[in-house]
């Protein structure tokens, strides 16, 4: 992706460290973190300085090869992986990601674990960038048939969160097939939810379209079912934080209520999803663990002062406790279809990717 | 309702003046503004220091008193109606109010009318009080209904936006039931949409219940969807702002997502309205104006800072831009009930109220 003409990934390796963009500033302040060590990296999950399931898959492969700087022994290796999956349970890439790795690196002599971890992780990243170019130009046929049938005119695209290159390390999940569209030359336009409580459509979904030119608007979470009684969403485009073998998709919290909208208003929804999303041994919806997280990320909110400073305010009464589940799963009926790598599958035919 | 032990109304006439509680001030600072024209009213409901369709109602009925002091002929008092209904179009109560009063006013002597426009004001203000009393006893037998299947465990309710006793002269609407059944105590606890983007749920139902010592807790607008999924949630119970002639109800943006999860989930959906919310003309919901208010109150968020100062910060890149409907309409078709001040009716029943 392009950060005023430069080209960035969110997530990279340089001289036995790892350097990221830190995501909690956007849309305000680009600052580039430098890691050292695998603390380094729980934190910046933990704290969302990263987030976004194929990232944070990538950003625990990063943070192993950190950890395996210091000492290699199966002990410590099983340690650092344990750190790393602990930070954050829904997204299923991350413990993915980190069990890849730590099977591959059990096969080299404790010695060379430290310098292959670091060719895993960058393969890892690399999988995860090819991947979602393939998966965007799946998606994009999607959104040219809708533009088909729409003679030209503009598609409207809602989608949720933020499952754009920030999320990924490169080319996006949701929106990579948005940058296809685009880049090709079809009239796009995405309504951008908000996506309390962290805000990560209007601060990292609209920054990213930004950049890359991409009409948007940003709405609250409250607007979208009211824009697809109005016929103003063609199409409804979320990423997946973990999906169930049957095509249940975990998301982050309000997505249960788009599809329902989308569902509602006979409009396809379409779940973007790398297959290291997909979890096999996941059977039912209420066996996804979500995780509940500090309710002070409802009680504040961090916005830009006009005099350009950032400022955390809180916008709940002193005296009222929240309640902060991070994500919902939306029940397989609900999804028309989930856009993967290898091509575009209903979840009744998900079960074809296995193996 | 009680702040902080001492009874108050949300708006009352003093000598030729009229007091409110600036709600755009809650819940951290108690601000009393005093009004002493019509321009001063059509200001406050414009920047929705007052707001919810009673209080409006009542708000601009003062606001016709005000503005009959300096003169009421005809002319004038056409003129002074026109300023006020052109305030705030969705709301049905503020229309209604204003031809009521102008239809009564005109039977009048011109130099009677200031005098009897204090009185038909006030008659109107004691009358939502009284109307939201005896609703809140209809909607306290749902509760306590709910309350005997779960053997006397926690009820517990969701609601959207304020529809307290902030939204009214006194007494509330969807919350009327909620402190009838509290204050008869039965154990209910109240899940509270923040309400973006004007954080109505955050900054003044959470207030309100809290003054009031009813247990609740803020969640995100994205989060009841997956507390009505695990169990969360025993009914919804909402305001409107208009309902059609065949129970169609347009309320704050989002309650139609919120009406279609508990459709889904199988949870009661009510909404609370006295019957001047009726709009008997109104057939179909498509026909509801539905007012756009300004990109800014996405754009920005006001909070306390750590200071403890009130500030407004921007929440999204300042290259794009925002869009923000107000309301949704909510199918009939979802709709359990209506509370009234007469009684609870189905959508289907309604139209027995009419006349």
């Amino acid at each position: 992706m392009r950060i005023q003409q430069q080209h960035f990934r969110t997530i990279w390796q340089q001289d036995g460290r790892v350097n990221l963009i830190d995501q909690t500033c956007l849309p305000f302040e680009l600052v580039i973190k430098e890691l050292s060590d695998v603390d380094q990296m729980c934190h910046a999950i933990r704290s969302m300085q990263v987030r976004g399931a194929p990232l944070i898959g990538a950003a625990a492969a990063f943070g192993l090869a950190l950890g395996l700087q210091t000492a290699a022994d199966d002990d410590h290796l099983q340690w650092v992986a344990q750190q790393l999956i602990a930070t954050r349970p829904t997204a299923v890439n991350l413990a993915w990601a980190v069990q890849r790795m730590q099977a591959a690196l059990r096969a080299f002599p404790v010695h060379q674990r430290a310098a292959h971890a670091w060719q895993l992780a960058q393969t890892l990243a690399d999988e995860d960038v090819a991947q979602n170019l393939a998966l965007g130009q799946h998606g994009k046929a999607l959104i040219a048939a809708q533009a088909s049938v729409r003679a030209g005119s503009v598609v409207n695209i809602l989608t949720h969160c933020n499952a754009g290159w920030l999320a990924t390390v490169d080319g996006g999940t949701a929106l990579a097939p948005v940058y296809a569209a685009h880049d090709a030359g079809l009239a796009v336009h995405v309504w951008v939810d908000e996506t309390r409580p962290r805000n990560q459509g209007a601060s990292l979904t609209a920054w990213e379209l930004a950049q890359h030119g991409v009409p948007h608007t940003v709405i609250s979470d409250n607007a979208g079912g009211h824009l697809m009684q109005h016929g103003q969403v063609d199409m409804v485009l979320v990423g997946a934080d973990r999906v169930s073998r049957h095509g249940d998709v975990c998301n982050k919290i309000g997505t249960y209520l788009k599809a329902l909208a989308a569902f509602d208003q006979q409009i396809p929804f379409y779940a973007a999803v790398p297959t290291p999303t997909i979890d096999w041994q996941l059977q039912r919806p209420a066996d996804v663990p979500i995780e509940m997280r500090d309710a002070d990320e409802v009680a504040y909110m961090q916005g830009l002062t006009e005099a350009g400073q950032l400022q955390r305010v809180r916008v709940i009464p002193l005296q009222s406790a929240a309640l902060n589940p991070a994500f919902d799963v939306t029940p397989a009926r609900l999804v028309t279809a989930l856009i993967t790598e290898r091509g575009i599958y209903t979840p009744a035919q998900l079960t074809a990717l296995e193996a």
